[in-house]
């Protein structure tokens, strides 16, 4: 009996040594032990992690030397103590990760000090003193960063949990980190319990220190919200977003929820970019220590298929098309794309394109995924990341639209036919912009806002974000009666989405994408088809552009065109004002300079322009009633918050059902340094309309060697079997599938 | 008897053989027959050399392989037979050289059937139909560019002279060149008989056919003009310059006039850029067929000079300041440069840091001199091109004004004291630019005219280059009563140029450089003073501008900063209109939209922008009556022929001796991919001018530290020996030289 019971005994001792020693195995999160030691027997072997390594060492050995700050919280972004605090968790990360594979113990002291330090002033700290924010943190003036804050303070507290006595994790805990979890979370449902990239971060900021602290509370909070809690569905976040409509949260419901099937995220790329670090970092750690919970298979591994979506949503620069709220610049050289692609090559199918794009970050991660990629450059797998033509469905279930790519050499157009995009969309149902080898042709203009420059506005959204850049009129779409798409409303916006016709790139020199969108404006339908066509009279590719407007009323247009660049060449005769007065009073037009307005009796338009030594033309079937009219993006700007770019907007008044066609060729080169300009003239001679029906328009391309290209796309029937016979000038024309092009 | 006779014959024979030989050698220009026979024995062994040859080879063949075009001239630049005819000159040149390396006869058949299609139509060519030039040609609508041909078609028809029947060659030099160099010469007088670059070209052309035909009476009007020739001394060209003032005309005029001692061309950079091909490929020829003129000692080495001095008129970037008329973009990538670079490296004294520039070229001569730099290369001799701040004085004896450049850092100045530059020339006494590691800080606008680029006024200048870029407005430097120094006239400006005050680049701490103009406006005396500062107070060196007006009458002045980029901040309070009118009625005014005004009861005027991801801060010293004033570039502009780009202007009224002292900061970064903001904000918390006398200005900078330094010129006696005290607040100030910093 005694035998037994001591071997029962001996058996629970043992199985809770094992639960306890699994429970408390560190580092676990994003490096692992048994990691720890395959890094450190490939040190000095692996050209790009020793480098990335060394450049680590560096930057931390540097703010070591600089001593340890902790500044009672008082700045909004760009501010310093702001500032401060943000490079802390970063540093503390760093040196968590140095620590684990230097073995140098300045590191985890210095970690250890810092995180003392902040114990010490968190336990009575008050709210943070600016009050601008839906959910103000602690250490930050938004929840937001202090989410950020713990989800890097988390990975460096796992990577010295053993080096601290349990008096000092205890003390940490109880007076840090679970009053921050809390206070970002319970305390802060306003925040924490959504659907947002906002929530995002929070969730992975409790669940990550509730691994390291084997919380499961904390860790059940993360994955499926704030258990029993009632939220007001009407309630509005600073950006007009809904806070919580649907009583949908946590990291699943964040995960389920934003992204297609195919990976898209509903914010747009600039959005993904911010919410995928927490979406990977948390996966990662999940991975490592619930790997039953499987979580890179989640949703048909829609997170490994997101890091693929948001690559193919970047030019040829690697820079993200600022779709919704994005600043451009920011590209897949950020560190969240380090992570992403780091994570995404490993616990993927380890893709050699990714290997590639690693290749150009020069960095990886210092875990186990940067350890893969590193050793598979090192052995000379990496290949070309080659985007191609891509069609990614938006909405949970993928029904939602989306956002067409259509690639044909060095051309991009960028179709957006997506949902409302949370609280970061724009108004530009049907928009697009328009690149050439990673250079905006046609631009999208972007936010309006200077991230992180506290000269603007703390570095927070301008006024002009929701006056100018959220407006249609700021698009590359239909206005009607110089009102934005839902009446500019988001709550409108957000019920409804565009349909798509078509998306067919399965012929190389003829791609396209049609969509449909009939709510922006009530009683008016919208049918916008863009293609982009390679053919033997251009130099390079051509893009169409096909606008079906159908209205039960009369209305007046505008389509603009955002080119980039200094206008060459116009075939119609314009006025140019003495004086400047804005186009509009709302709505956006309240910030454009009239800077011309001209008419032609010709049946086409033409404008010419020139940028970063390469010619562009576009080409429009107009009539004779059709105003052209040069803007410029920038009055009412009392702070210089804008961009002083141009516009080119064809508008047409009083009109029910319309048609837009257009083309946009892309042409030639100059070189200052050659003066020698190649090319310059556009290869069109005419651009005709010869058949526009419910079912079928038909569109003739003439060039100026006098062959002529007809152009025939399906309406109504699009599917890739149906057969359509089609008279115009007395000529059958048949074929099947969603057009025809010859 | 019989024997001496035959002694004698034999020895004339063997005279008349030896100059019969000696007149006779092909090729000898560009090309020697010893130098082909180097290079021959040197290729496929020199990587640089092979690579330019191998690509001429592909081009050429290129060309081959699509025949021959000679059309009937019509066109303006841009316009297909002058694109035409233009690229067969360069064709035939490099074809010349093909044959001669490559021993091929197709490139030698090639150029022979081009001329002979030339010739035949050349014979009967009227002038050119386009009427636009104060001096017709024939191929093309100026002689300007038929001189342009001729260069070049001489070294073709010397590289393939020798492969030509003596019937061919006889009829090629009656009908074609012979009367071609006539035509340009002295059928155009006006074209050929005067210093300007376009004469150059003029005498290059008549100069190289003459030595390859070893036509004296040709080489003659070459190098000293047209003899006996009277000309209108009163006659001007389209562009306002007289035609000929002085008299003076030929290659050695061309070399003595506009050329300083240092090497400065008085036209500017770009200019020279353009004339320094004629300038050294004739003398390269020179320096081959006429040793005994010793023309690279000419005026003390000035060609060689004066290829260093153009290499210093660029920025990091290797791109020419736009002085004057200077399509900006240009740099020492072009053929052009690559001439001067290999000309300079061979006849000079083979400076390693030219090896340098031709690897970046990536390009050499296929003659002698790019033999010697591409074994240069090869024997790895190159060294870094280093541009250090110079002073370049301007006028035939280096005793007109010049342009000072100081470098520091990354940052350059480029300070405008030189004389009116010909009919190029700007109205911009004492104006500068300023550039932070090849970027516009502070711009010089450049010129409105698109080269080459058919669809703006065919290529030529347009009228903005009248009414906006030469005005005085157009410039950062003062405008008084809103009139252009010298009237705006050309007369009146080439008979004026400041005068160096002091250039002192000895510490490289504090450099400076200072100059005072009298003339600009009668009765006002402008001396500035503008220093590159680099002390421990700043993360970067900064510009000070101090800028003393004194006049015998009441004005307005407008100091202009043409600042590059996005207002981030002001200190001060600005009303923006609702409407945009234009600044002013003329002088440039026009041009510029009037897009804020404000005022400072402060003691400073700050306004900070952001520009590829660096701040900058201008800080003046201003009094509430200066208006502050916002202006945008682009009024009365109705082809949109120039850049929306902005301005800032500090207006000050109803004063007569008034003194203008700002600072220019660089400073922090911004990159939008790590969205951080570094030292965003301005180092300087005060600027004060503390003393100001006829004899000395002072100047307190107080940083942000609160940590003041002071500066003081000597306005008066500026030379290095002399000693200074000064009292200021009652303390003395003592040193010598020109001016005290600490």
């Amino acid at each position: 009996m005694i035998k037994y019971l001591t071997t029962v005994l001996l058996s629970i001792c043992a199985i809770l040594i094992t639960i306890s020693t699994a429970a408390q195995e560190h580092p676990s999160l994003i490096l692992t032990k048994e990691g720890v030691e395959k890094i450190k027997a490939e040190l000095s072997s692996l050209p790009l992690f020793d480098a990335s390594l060394q450049k680590l060492k560096e930057e931390i050995d540097a703010e070591i030397a600089l001593g340890i700050d902790t500044p009672i919280p008082k700045d909004y972004s760009g501010g310093y103590t702001h500032v401060r605090h943000k490079r802390n968790m970063f540093v503390m990360q760093q040196a968590g990760v140095l620590y684990q594979i230097l073995e140098d113990e300045k590191y985890a002291k210095y970690v250890k000090d810092m995180l003392l330090q902040y114990e010490s002033i968190y336990k009575t700290l008050p709210l943070h003193p600016k009050t601008r924010s839906y959910a103000q943190g602690k250490l930050f003036w938004q929840c937001l960063n202090d989410s950020n804050w713990l989800v890097y303070v988390s990975q460096a507290y796992d990577c010295i949990y053993n080096y601290l006595s349990a008096a000092e994790r205890k003390k940490l805990e109880k007076n840090l980190f679970r009053p921050f979890a809390d206070h970002i979370s319970v305390d802060s449902p306003q925040f924490y319990q959504r659907v947002h990239n906002h929530s995002t971060w929070g969730n992975a900021a409790v669940g990550m220190i509730g691994l390291v602290m084997n919380d499961k509370e904390l860790i059940d909070r993360a994955l499926y919200g704030i258990p029993d809690l009632e939220m007001d569905k009407t309630a509005k976040d600073d950006d007009g977003g809904f806070i919580n409509k649907e009583g949908k949260a946590g990291f699943l419901a964040n995960i389920e929820e934003p992204f297609s099937p195919d990976g898209y995220y509903n914010e747009g790329p600039y959005y993904q970019r911010y919410a995928m670090y927490p979406f990977l970092i948390f996966a990662e750690g999940l991975q490592n220590v619930k790997p039953e919970l499987k979580i890179f298979e989640y949703k048909d591994g829609v997170l490994l298929k997101s890091i693929n979506a948001l690559l193919n949503l970047s030019d040829a620069d690697g820079e993200f098309f600022p779709l919704n709220d994005g600043q451009k610049g920011m590209s897949y050289y950020t560190d969240a794309l380090v992570t992403a692609v780091d994570i995404s090559y490993y616990y993927g199918n380890q893709d050699p394109g990714l290997l590639s794009i690693a290749e150009k970050q020069k960095k990886v991660l210092l875990d186990d995924s940067g350890l893969a990629v590193a050793l598979g450059v090192k052995n000379g797998k990496a290949k070309p990341f080659i985007k191609k033509s891509i069609n990614l469905s938006d909405g949970p279930g993928g029904k939602q639209g989306g956002v067409g790519i259509l690639r044909s050499d060095d051309l991009e157009l960028v179709f957006k036919y997506a949902t409302q995009g949370s609280s970061h969309g724009h108004y530009d149902k049907l928009s697009y912009s328009y690149y050439e080898n990673g250079d905006e042709v046609l631009q999208d203009y972007g936010l309006a806002r200077f991230v992180n420059i506290e000269q603007k506005g703390g570095g927070n959204y301008l006024k002009e974000n929701k006056t100018w850049a959220k407006q249609t009129i700021a698009h590359n779409t239909l206005v009607q009666n110089e009102k934005s798409h839902y009446q500019g409303k988001y709550d409108i916006g957000s019920k409804h989405n565009p349909i798509l016709h078509v998306f067919d790139d399965s012929n190389s020199n003829v791609q396209l994408v049609s969509a449909k969108e009939t709510n922006a404006y009530p009683g008016t339908e919208m049918h916008r088809t863009m293609a982009i066509i390679k053919d033997d009279g251009f130099e390079k590719p051509f893009l169409l552009d096909i606008l079906r407007v159908k209205s039960d009323s009369t209305n007046q247009y505008d389509l603009p065109f955002y080119f980039m660049g200094q206008v060459l060449k116009t075939n119609f005769e314009y006025e140019v004002p003495k004086i400047l007065e804005p186009l509009g009073i709302d709505n956006g037009y309240q910030h454009l300079w009239s800077e011309g307005c001209g008419s032609t009796t010709e049946k086409n338009t033409k404008l010419s322009w020139l940028e970063k030594g390469r010619f562009y033309t576009l080409t429009s079937a107009t009539s004779e009633d059709d105003e052209l009219r040069f803007v410029r993006i920038g009055a009412n700007d009392p702070e210089f918050n804008l961009r002083r770019e141009a516009g080119f907007i064809i508008r047409r008044k009083d009109t029910d059902n319309t048609l837009f066609v257009s083309t946009i060729e892309a042409h030639g080169s100059y070189s200052p340094v050659s003066e020698s300009a190649v090319n310059s003239n556009s290869s069109i001679s005419a651009l005709e309309v010869v058949l526009d029906t419910e079912d079928y328009t038909a569109i003739s391309i003439t060039t100026v060697k006098d062959i002529s290209k007809l152009f025939i796309v399906a309406n109504t029937n699009a599917s890739k079997e149906a057969t359509h016979t089609v008279k115009i000038n007395n000529k059958n024309y048949e074929w099947s599938g969603s057009y025809y092009f010859k």
